[in-house]
């Protein structure tokens, strides 16, 4: 067994590029006790990943330089010293860059087992039914607690947590628009995820479409983006607002800034709630449970984009921040 | 009967003065049905009337230049039209800057009785006891949710929001840092309020101080200043850490910024909340009743800094935003 990896070289500036990671082939590591060993078989593909990448504070230790890139993954067990997960199981864990990982249980970033679901891909269980979909259920139920009524705007609308969101306000009641990039993204979201607006903030009457679309203001503002499409999406909110603050990929790659006007925070009374998957681990269960079962009965749609190949995974993670992707973005790997 | 009326002739620049408003005297209004006419006794003196000032987008409308500037304030009933109103009861009101103002009953700013308490002076009801009193509950207790063991940062602390804030905290068992401007101020939060530990921000070593007082980090900041401050305090918040925000008076005269960094919400998952009194309705009777039981057991402490004249009131306001006051900033009027 040979273990391709791909380690972190130096931090990136701008896009990302092979020539940014070492690769290198070792000896899958011995399995120690609470461990499991894994062959790598998606990558899950985040904006996250980006982050990651760079020296700055944020919700976990950057890469360091030498490590091999962080990354979540769906990964079959090839060998396992927990009891309860056996050699071929699939599972959820942080695999990271490489085709053969050490799994570990407990913690937020522990292994999860994934079940097996008629008519759910495994897959799905890196996306909609896993860390995206739970990212968008926490985001929209808990911190955001979107009622029936409520007017949603979803940034980033056509991504994998965007259109989890988009779905799961529109399941409670919201009257839900989306940001995406272009018309097609635009129309995407309003004929096959059913968003009732969809608004290409490409437009050069970008502003005037928001405004169209959200005649009674904006309750809710689950953000991906940040910069000029979040201050436009601020400016439609009304009093008592509520934003759940996912990220803020227009900056992960070292443009634009982080700070915006906090005045409608206080004249508007807003709530802003930065939150992350790894705060969600009481939330997981029920989460994951409602979003197979929505998914299985095709309440929920997910799409996923994937790239082919190890190698492939600094372009993969490109092709999300220029907005290729239609729903997850996955590298497969094996 | 005379009413001295004082109104905003011009939106004032940084400090305010008595030439920025027109000084009349008119008869008092006719009683309408549902209203009584009330004579001011107090005028409470807030950073929100230097907000109404400004034509900039707000909680409520700007006062209009000619209008009766703005303020809530302690009245006597002079004749009543509102059934359970008598004359010579006791009211808080939007009485503003003058001597006899018609006060009506319902919605937020509603004219509410204040209750005999005996041993509790009825201008406490202007502070401590009422709008003031019940911001500080609301923002420890409703918004940032403060329980046993947290570190809170109150800024403002010696004012009267703040010193009531730090100390219902300090009641939750939290552990209490205030933040003034001074050393008489800083030791004043400790000595006399209670507080674990007093930084003055003027000093040339203010963010050493705050970390020294803040060991285990800060869980929740209730940010009435806005500017530096309020991001040094947040340089030291803890992940999930929550900043119940109530003001920014640090930019209500017209200078400094209202543009932070976002970054700290999402890298800390932070909750940031405007909130203000005219949301808590709902909270009013509760917190009414704890903060009198409260300040009638000795258990919170609150004071007043009382300039005499209904024409002192710019000067008062200007005394607050210099920090001159210590606790509640009242006006006499009669």
């Amino acid at each position: 067994m040979i273990n391709r990896q791909l380690k972190l070289a130096r931090r990136p500036v701008g896009r990302v590029s092979l020539d940014d990671f070492t690769y290198e082939e070792v000896v899958p590591p011995a399995v120690a006790d609470g461990a499991v060993l894994a062959r790598t078989l998606f990558l899950s593909v985040d904006p996250t990943n980006r982050v990651w990448m760079k020296d700055v504070p944020q919700y976990m230790p950057p890469v360091a330089i030498g490590e091999v890139m962080r990354s979540g993954g769906l990964a079959q067990v090839v060998e396992s010293r927990i009891a309860g997960v056996e050699r071929g199981d699939l599972v959820f864990g942080m695999t990271g860059w490489q085709d053969y990982s050490l799994l570990r249980q407990g913690g937020a970033l522990g292994l999860a087992k994934i079940p097996s679901v008629p008519g759910i891909a495994p897959e799905k269980f890196l996306g909609v039914c896993g860390p995206n979909g739970v990212t968008a259920y926490a985001g929209i139920i808990d911190v955001a607690g979107v009622a029936e009524g409520d007017t949603v705007v979803v940034t980033a609308a056509a991504g994998s947590v965007g259109s989890a969101a988009g779905q799961i306000a529109k399941l409670r009641g919201a009257h839900v628009v989306g940001i995406a990039g272009g018309p097609d993204k635009a129309r995407l979201l309003v004929d096959h995820y059913g968003f009732d607006a969809g608004v290409n903030y490409r437009a050069d009457d970008f502003r005037e479409q928001l405004k169209a679309a959200t005649p009674d203001g904006v309750d809710v503002l689950f953000e991906n983006v940040g910069g000029e499409i979040m201050e436009a999406a601020i400016a439609r909110m009304n009093p008592l607002g509520r934003i759940a603050l996912c990220g803020m990929i227009s900056v992960y790659e070292g443009r634009g800034t982080t700070t915006y006007d906090w005045a409608p925070i206080m004249a508007k009374r807003l709530k802003v709630q930065g939150f992350n998957l790894i705060d969600c681990g009481r939330l997981w269960p029920r989460a994951a449970r409602e979003l197979s079962q929505w998914v299985g009965e095709g309440k929920i749609k997910a799409d996923e984009t994937i790239v082919d190949g190890l190698e492939k995974a600094p372009e993969a993670l490109n092709m999300l921040f220029e907005g290729k992707n239609s729903g997850k973005m996955l590298v497969r790997v094996a």
